[in-house]
């Protein structure tokens, strides 16, 4: 197969995780006789430095020509302080997902056998958590009216949604039930929020066409609460913008660390793979981030164009390192490899994987 | 002292674990020759059922003329799953809240030594931990202007937020760090929203006048995988209302029930307190809830009036049942009290509890 893979790195430990997938995604090629060609482009703070733009427009130019585009992370601390800034780096991945498209943002958790220690909970609470967060990327209170008042004392956000925006994400949340354990759970605050109110209406008709998956609801406060004490009742999770941000992140715990869950943003058009992980700006340049969470998210991009059995040997060979304790020091205090090592690993288990062409 | 208590035990399990803390608010009078007067009024699905309205003009108007508020719980399934319902429980409690003016809701969270075994968090992680959250309540996205279009098919909420808010609240949450381990952090989305850009900014003008306070930041889903991974990072927690609703349902997995949990809330005149867990429709009438969030709402309350050694006889109590374990089922499986039972036991040490008149 050919593809053109648009590689973003942008801030922080994105340029050495984009790094260490891309190998991995080189080895694959390589192995399986495919070609794969990357081209990379700026975004976020280190796009601001040099063009004054988070996302200039040849960057976006390149996602639209690609048939992937592969995401580092974005995000400076200099911004995040001056609350008064005009442009910030966060603005280029919005403004990527909305302008692709990208409605559907999906992250898979899961607890790893091997890695029940490195997590903050108990070990039987989650061995054997295994779920899909479905969350909603180009509406809700990250896109609607911002603004701010004159004298600067009064500021709002407006959250909406549409029953389209909720229909076609819920119809691919509701498909995936359907090939895992059939249980879907809508996380809202419809006690309170006349946009949760709709998505519960919305997906409660829709769940007539599916019979086979059986719905449930919980509000976001008692899902926060949940999500710890007892993971392994989710199947697919179903929510809106904000929360699937807040639920996302929790939910990453369960694995132990942030540096192992990979995500999938995709449209009708464009699709974009990320790890979940931001910039992480302390760890910037050390070697020590977690590459695995970009490798994933490259398993990610393989399977949306059904490269199954590609993506497989990806997740097998991170199953090894794991196993093998071939870990960032997130995940092996005492004898941890760096970065580079990790990648390096990985693409040599890719390389001598068995070839079933 | 001389008190006019109204209380409204609401919904659900409110009933049961109300009954239980004025039962422990009276013993308190008794021993320390204190007037205290409840009255009782009716609020949430019950108020509804009576009367067609969550919050009855009578009821408010006792809270008024009250000097502090005893709330249960609200809320029940037949209205959360009818997401047309024109009424709905909720409405009476963020009604109550926005008519009494409570904008500041404070709500600790602690390990228990003695229940470390009960959370899901591993005891080393949460051994500690000791926090307080104050939560704006009565602004943003709660009570913005909502609106669903014509034909049903789109919705929205505004949330918004102006400096006035803000200060009001940071203020009593920068006074609470200088009482305590001098570190407050303002959790916000600031890289997405223009409300939490008022909030970074306006939070951090005033932190100029609490010198002695250091003030950090927190993303919202950052904060939400934090609290998991290390709560004890965590002194006094600033938020709006929102985020305080989902990060402080979260955090009561570090005390390992939820029943554990009080609050206070509180404006210019008048002060509400209560449980954070809500009406636990499953519970209901079955004497299994926990009466101790309400119990501790209840010391909150002398709190509040400067009753601190009655707060700390009530307290002293609550440590000794956990200690003994006369606990309900949710912190005690085999061998477990009822709700009654626990009420019972603090009454008869606080009736028992050395007098220092
Ligand atoms: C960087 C930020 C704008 C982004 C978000 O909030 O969506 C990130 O937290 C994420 O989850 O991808
Ligand atoms: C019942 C509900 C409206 C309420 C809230 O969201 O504020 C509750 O969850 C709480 O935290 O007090």
């Amino acid at each position: 197969m050919k593809l053109k893979i648009a590689v973003l790195p942008g801030d922080g430990i994105g340029p050495e995780v984009t790094k260490q997938s891309v190998k991995v995604l080189k080895a694959i090629a390589e192995r399986f006789d495919h070609e794969f060609e990357f081209e990379e482009a700026i975004v976020g703070a280190v796009a601001i430095d040099c063009t004054g733009e988070p996302l200039p427009s040849a960057t976006l130019e390149l996602c639209r020509d690609s048939d992937a585009v592969l995401f580092g992370a974005i995000g400076h601390p200099k911004y995040d302080n001056d609350p008064s800034a005009k442009v910030r780096p966060e603005q280029g991945l919005l403004k990527l997902r909305k302008e692709l498209g990208l409605y559907a943002n999906i992250r898979p958790v899961r607890a790893y056998e091997n890695l029940l220690e490195h997590s903050p909970l108990r070990p039987e609470r989650i061995s054997g958590a295994d779920m899909v967060i479905y969350r909603e990327l180009t509406g809700g209170i990250y896109f609607g009216e911002k603004s701010t008042s004159e004298d600067g004392k009064t500021a709002s956000d407006l959250c909406t949604y549409s029953t389209f925006e909720i229909e076609r994400l819920a119809h691919l949340a509701f498909k995936a039930a359907q090939k895992r354990r059939k249980k879907l759970t809508l996380i809202d605050k419809a006690n309170v929020l006349e946009t949760s109110r709709l998505w519960r209406k919305t997906v409660t008709k829709l769940a007539k066409d599916y019979p086979d998956v059986s719905l449930d609801f919980l509000f976001i406060d008692n899902a926060a609460m949940q999500m710890v004490l007892n993971p392994k009742q989710f199947d697919v999770i179903l929510t809106e913008n904000m929360f699937g941000d807040i639920i996302s992140d929790e939910a990453s715990v369960i694995g132990g660390s942030i540096g192992l869950l990979a995500s999938a943003s995709v449209g009708l058009e464009n699709a974009l793979f990320e790890p979940i992980h931001g910039s992480f700006p302390q760890a910037t340049g050390k070697g020590i981030a977690n590459p695995i969470a970009s490798i994933l998210s490259a398993a990610l991009l393989l399977d949306h164009f059904n490269l199954t059995r590609e993506a497989g040997v990806i997740r097998k060979a991170v199953e090894e390192s794991i196993k093998l304790n071939v870990c960032t020091q997130d995940l092996n205090k005492n004898n941890h490899y760096s970065t580079e090592k990790v990648g390096d690993f990985l693409e040599g288990r890719i390389s001598e994987s068995e070839h079933h062409h």
